[in-house]
């Protein structure tokens, strides 16, 4: 595996990460920009020194921080002085208290909607890709990079805008032009290849090894191990906003999975800190039945996860072998969580259902964990008397084409008020 | 003038507001939902009895509050209970150091950009709107209506949506698709009114003097004097996050212009409550090329504001015969500032200059601001040495018809490293 380094020494500023740990055999590597194991080609994670102490104290650290995933620059790969430097300073997004929501569904625990369709870029990405800018500066990379069917490309364009990093971003040719204007207004070099998905992440691949590809970070290649650990903050916001208390219950989208252990890793952590109380949490875990590999393995009881090929309106999450499929199971499985599906249908309703009761307009991601939440809620396997918190990961301006066919006007009526009485909504 | 009253006491619980008073000839009224003066046919607005007291104390409460406009209730038309009612919780949006853009236009006293498209609708409408939302609830209205073109028709639907108000919203019935699901999606009434949007405009004036709107609260007809409060929020926050400090200069897009007079009213609030130091600001107002009647007043040296036919990409901004143009004029004048305005081209070269060099996409509405910035700096008018602030009151997604035309990919490529290097991105 042709891993190409520029710097790989632990002097690096970047707060409390001290090496990178493969997740399957434990070897640990000194921080840099790789992302595989060189003795078992298992994923490489950050490892940490956290700061020890009292947690009151911790925890009021955080409070008085900035209102971004800065305030817990503490527990992150990234400098102390992060929130100095030029950034889109992404989350502490809105934890919603979804009353109306939850009467719908019969919750009576307490319904939580994390929102993070109010980032800068208007989705999750935001976080994941701010800690990989800072490991990109750290390791002296020039160029921001990813390859990308839509959120990442703005989220990395943006972020690369603000720091001052040179970005170029791939993704197939035939994009809608929406996306691609998202992609493109940033400024940044925007390459459109002339092929699949799949055939953009193997040219990525191609370029890392290439002499091209040098002061390049690619936030979901090179410096994955470091994006990852952006959506721990997911889980630090939760608990912080519920007043540093553990939800009972979580409904997390998957794609890639990587999302969904990373809030797993954040939640064990602040237990570990003494910062919440050390008590059970579930997970479960949220896919479209037209990609849903890791709900089929669960439901089969089996451990390995086998690909498919993706075919849903959530795109965003139509990841057909997602690198973390087993990780989720585990996690699943050990909290007494489950993963379950939802079809194309029930995603509309669910957007619809969460816009109707809670004014938040979802991305088709957010219709899947709300429709996984009610499909749950239906078969007894959801505790409706416990603290639920659902996710929403993106926007629902993303992707208007998943509810315009059902969505419009309830009537058309000239500009009088007989007109008006006729159409029965007097 | 037939206005409909279902409560007119001032016994409503709705904070520090005691009355209305009229702008033109001070005639005070009861707090009702009423819009007009009956003496003199004057706009009303909102009388306080403001809180008084030490005002390091006010600001620490205000420190202490949410992270949304409600940390601000003291000072707004609100019950005091406000942050515990289901409502959208919009508001404390970045206040982004726009330190690229400042080297960009050659501003050295510090420039930021409010950026309002973090709304939970992204724009600023959701401000204005939830305040309308509270004086409805208090008048006992159970329906939530107006008329819009787009921002505010989401905005409207949002609310009501989580306020479990019914809404029912009138638009011109040939939107485009994308604005009329965002109005649609959150599951209200939406009425496509086959007319222009001034037709709608009267059919809805039509329909509050009549039974059928009893009961009808229109965000911008008689909800219009606390709705418009709203906007002093944008004051409070930009003068918070500047470490309770004024700006020198404030550039804000004038559409009604309601926005403008509001900042200002914030603004001398803050100086009347000692919460910053009173010394000189300026206001300048920014407006498109294709609806620029206060700007051609304000270089004509005109106190009246002639009405024109909108033709610009800025629609947000559009509205040719803008309510609170005279008094705009006003405030330019006593606060030493401008009323300038940019062509469409300006405007899109504007936005795509704040995408590069910030990370903010933000809507025509912005590019009218930052393009007046930079035209007022070149022109010796807007102090470069000062520090100034540029709103961005909403979201490019909404907009991406503006810069669609001319953003999009770099290149075009096969899948590998030459056909790469042939595009010179290498």
């Amino acid at each position: 595996m042709a891993v190409q380094t520029v710097a790989t020494d632990t002097d690096l500023s970047l707060g409390p990460a001290v090496a990178l740990s493969c997740r399957e055999c434990g070897e640990r590597f000194p921080l840099g920009p790789i992302f595989a194991c060189e003795a078992c080609f298992g994923p490489l994670e950050i490892a940490y020194d956290l700061p020890g102490g009292d947690p009151e104290e911790l925890r009021k650290r955080i409070e008085a921080g900035p209102d971004s995933i800065w305030r817990y620059a503490p527990l992150l790969p990234v400098p102390a002085d992060v929130a100095d430097k030029p950034n889109l300073n992404p989350g502490f997004t809105r934890l919603v208290k979804a009353d109306n929501l939850a009467r719908e569904l019969g919750v009576t625990g307490g319904l939580y909607v994390k929102d993070d369709s109010g980032n800068p870029t208007h989705s999750f990405k935001d976080r994941v890709v701010a800690i990989a800018v800072e490991a990109a500066r750290a390791f002296g990379f020039t160029t921001l990079s990813c390859s990308s069917t839509g959120n990442l490309a703005g989220a990395v364009g943006a972020a690369a805008a603000r720091a001052g990093l040179r970005s170029c971003v791939f993704i197939p040719h035939d994009l809608e032009q929406g996306k691609v204007v998202m992609a493109a207004v940033y400024g940044g070099d925007l390459v459109g290849i002339e092929g699949t998905y799949d055939d953009v992440n193997r040219f990525c691949s191609e370029l890392i090894g290439d002499p091209i590809g040098e002061g390049w970070g690619f936030v979901n290649v090179n410096l994955r191990p470091y994006y990852a650990e952006g959506s721990k903050t997911l889980a630090y916001e939760i608990c912080e906003q519920l007043g540093w208390r553990l939800p009972d219950q979580l409904v997390v989208p998957i794609a890639s999975g990587s999302q969904l252990t990373k809030i797993d890793k954040g939640l064990r952590e602040l237990i570990a800190l003494g910062l919440v109380e050390d008590r059970p949490y579930k997970i479960f875990g949220a896919q479209a039945e037209g990609c849903s590999p890791v709900a089929r393995a669960f439901k089969d009881g089996h451990d390995v996860v086998r690909p498919v090929k993706p075919d849903t309106i959530a795109k965003s999450l139509a990841i057909g072998n997602p690198a973390d499929g087993p990780y989720v199971l585990d996690i699943a499985r050990r909290t007494g969580g489950a993963v379950e599906d939802v079809d194309d249908g029930q995603i509309v309703d669910a957007i619809k259902l969460l816009a109707r009761t809670e004014g938040v307009f979802a991305e088709t991601a957010g219709g899947v964990t709300v429709g996984v939440t009610r499909k749950l809620i239906e078969a007894g396997v959801l505790d409706p008397s416990l603290t639920t918190v659902v996710l929403n990961t993106g926007d629902g301006l993303k992707t208007l084409d998943a509810v315009a066919p059902t969505t419009g006007p309830s009537a058309i009526i000239r500009p009088n008020l007989d007109s008006f009485r006729e159409a029965g909504l007097a």
